[in-house]
């Protein structure tokens, strides 16, 4: 598990979880809103908020006390995953879109631009990641038998024509 | 499923197939080498393989034919999840690491910084894009109840404070 993409989905890596991770994002998040809204079983959406509490990406916090009464919100840990649930819809616009398009237009309150999407861009200088302009030193996964190159699969293609 | 992000994670939402596609990206692409480095069980690579090739994120490409053998390597719409894989690989970067760091340097090549990770722009102004500035039109999420901010969470934040 010395990758961080491993670890990571050892934390999220199941649909629900990162269903519920973007329902809190829209502020559902009270057991039967959950349950309600995304039709899981009951018993499945109480283990994975009790995992999700557990690793710190949720908050359990009372909202009422006759009867007990808890909701589940983000914490810094959990609102630090926007970007994964922002890169995910804007692969599904792009892939997975009706004929009419997306379902969800993203305006930026800030430049006022809408129909924005999430873009990877380089912590360091702020460009736009390209696939071919990163390295992973050392690689990961072991067996990688090509160019230490993030997206060797170019090469792949490249080898193929 | 009117949100990308469910239509998103139809496609990859679970460890394997998104450990999967990390391994495409580092150039794994053959079956035994994927299950060796996965330790997958075999017919569940078997089943995530056939799945990821029939929704187009992979494409099985012949290597040899005395015997026959494929391999399984990223298309565009493949390649296109580096930005998922990237902010997981971030994310897990600054909350799973063990305390010696992150295990894999990221260098972007372009600028020549080491230690970079992925960062969400804005597509139309290029800035950073911060949960506060998004709005989304409609919230795809039945019951969603306070105001349709990307990040309603903080709000609640606020309520509680």
């Amino acid at each position: 598990m010395s990758c961080s993409v491993a670890r990571t989905l050892e934390v999220v890596g199941d649909r629900w979880s990162l269903l519920i991770i973007r329902d809190a994002f829209y502020g559902l998040t009270r057991f039967e809103e959950l349950q309600s809204e995304l039709g899981i079983a009951r018993n499945v959406l109480t283990v994975r908020l009790a995992k999700l509490v557990d690793r710190g990406v949720l908050t359990k916090v009372p909202y009422s006390d006759r009867p007990d009464r808890f909701e589940y919100r983000l914490t810094d840990k959990g609102r630090d995953l926007l970007p994964v649930v922002l890169t995910l819809m804007a692969w599904g616009d792009r892939w997975e879109a009706e004929a009419s398009g997306p379902p969800v237009h993203l305006t930026h309150r800030t430049c006022g631009h809408r129909d924005v999407h999430a873009e990877v861009h380089c912590s360091a200088c702020g460009e736009a990641l390209r696939p071919r302009d990163l390295r992973t030193d050392p690689v990961p996964v072991a067996g990688a038998r090509r160019e230490p190159d993030l997206l060797t699969a170019a090469a792949g293609d490249e080898r193929a024509s």
